[in-house]
């Protein structure tokens, strides 16, 4: 016997972006590039997607590309947030079944957006997350749709990144190139998508990720070369609950480490701040995981590459009191 | 001397808006349509304008057609509201002068955005803010900008009627054609080119206007066949303070007397209603006056044609402390 390297995974190419935009169409927005009130800054709103976050452009890819007859069975996914109503979404689109396995100290409010889209929903204590939907899987033959650590969903996500290529241009406002694209980073699934598009189409563009500096394991990966996980306990410190994943996913550190510019982190005072001004002065919804990229923009320009910019707002499921605390403290 | 039948206003046709369309894309974004929460209805966010509302289209529209040395002294209008800020902010993108007379009793918050956008502010006591202006336009020879009463106004806004149509069947979860399009009718700009524009693309769509019970001067008239005025005390009652114009405009008129197929009121609790369930639900942050198509879908639907419906969302200039309370009452 011949000893094996580990396989690196392969980078999701160009072609299987486009091939994710075709597969998402009937399900995506393709949401506009809106000229923001801060000079120099474009916001892609990915807030406006029909669940409220980009997760919808992944799962539609990954299940529009199963095999017809194991589609039928239905599928699979553990989550507690945006990725769980993706794959609810797309299963119904589908007409086929949907098991989201949830952690049982998930938001209520989570709980109840799932199962609205017609999901069966089944919460388990936290330490059984990872175990139990393997155990669905082997009993029931039903395809798993994971977060962000598959090619699939690299693809779908990367359309995000094609779509601001091919707009960006006839933005209004736009006098130039887009030269800096500051994406959120939670497993890396949406900033290697981004970066894989841009790689191919603009390799000129910078793709800065941004993290809470309370969950900023990819900017450790990125600053030391190697993949790190975060104890859970500490990123779930902060208030981008979209963003407490302990670490990239291994495909995506493959893209990440070799196509995106830099990993810049922020605090939670800045993340809430431009929350804030999203809704204030850019009437934009966005959940503090979604806003992070804004942040960076707002208060860490210095440590950003400048020129014309695009932020992605990810996602906009904020908490309503949340918000509402936001939008009426002085 | 032959006396002369008193003339009307030449309709505005669908070429005229094409034009629009060509002249608005360096200014207006091209919103898309979104899916919504609720079935059967789809929203089209103009909030998510630069200035967070429509307004913006006929302001392009009108300041691009005039001849350039005229242009070059500047522009003029008068408004409280989301007109003026759209004044200033394309005769800004053009490096022109915009002086905006607003009343001094105008919401502090909507002068100082007025003049964040470099525009020349003028308060006068209500009564004379219809007076100042003309005053002004002897003096100065600035153009006006009229908020709703001009054909390029008309024009402007229908181009919002005319993305409806090109963009509808691709949008994610439309299963057939358009068949009902509600409208906030104010002085009558925004749905006199919605009206126009579907009339000459997809006449058997139907075209809905939406305006608040206080202020339901457009309702009247169209029911009683003439242009009826209400009182200004009146129409103040509303909390859609963008549609307390107390008459539709002449033009507006002989579009919503030929082309629109009913118009229907929403009362303030239902349009309070909306702007919280289009913020928690749909995620858009709308203003009030913008709320009232959606309005109606919710707490109306017995009244509407019915079938697949777009709802215009006209603006998003909301005051943050009743946005706020909307959010935190239970």
């Amino acid at each position: 016997m011949t000893a094996v390297a580990p396989a690196t995974p392969r980078l999701v190419d160009i072609d299987a972006i486009r091939d994710a935009a075709e597969r998402i169409r009937p399900y995506a927005v393709r949401t506009p590039l809106l000229p923001s009130p801060w000079p120099g800054l474009w916001l892609k709103p990915e807030n406006l997607q029909a669940i409220g976050a980009f997760k919808i452009r992944g799962a539609a890819t990954a299940i529009s590309r199963l095999d017809p007859e194991v589609r039928a069975r239905g599928v699979l996914a553990h989550s507690s947030g945006n990725h769980a109503q993706a794959v609810a979404f797309v299963a119904r689109a589908f007409g086929i079944d949907a098991h989201i396995v949830i952690p049982d100290n998930a938001p209520e409010r989570k709980i109840r957006a799932t199962r609205d889209l017609g999901a069966t929903v089944e919460l388990v204590p936290v330490a059984e997350r990872f175990s139990r939907p393997l155990e669905l899987q082997a009993q029931t033959g039903k395809a798993m749709i994971p977060p962000f650590d598959h090619p699939d969903i690299v693809a779908g996500q990367g359309t995000v990144g094609l779509e601001i290529v091919e707009d960006f241009p006839s933005t209004p406002g736009a006098d130039g190139p887009v030269e800096t694209i500051l994406v959120p980073v939670s497993g890396g699934g949406l900033i290697s998508g981004v970066a894989a598009a841009v790689a191919a189409l603009l390799p000129d563009v910078k793709v800065v990720g941004v993290e809470p500096a309370l969950a900023g394991d990819a900017a450790e990966s990125l600053r030391t070369g190697r993949r790190v996980a975060w104890e859970p306990a500490d990123t779930a410190r902060t208030v981008a609950d979209g963003l407490r994943t302990f670490s990239i996913g291994e495909l995506p550190w493959q893209h990440i480490s070799t196509q995106v510019h830099d990993i810049v982190t922020v605090s939670e005072e800045e993340i809430l701040d431009a929350t804030r001004e999203l809704a204030l002065r850019a009437r934009l919804l966005a959940e503090p995981s979604g806003a992070v990229s804004v942040a960076a923009y707002l208060h860490h320009a210095d440590r950003l590459p400048g020129g014309r910019t695009v932020a992605v707002v990810s996602g906009g499921n904020i908490d309503p009191a949340l918000l509402g605390r936001l939008l009426t403290q002085p």
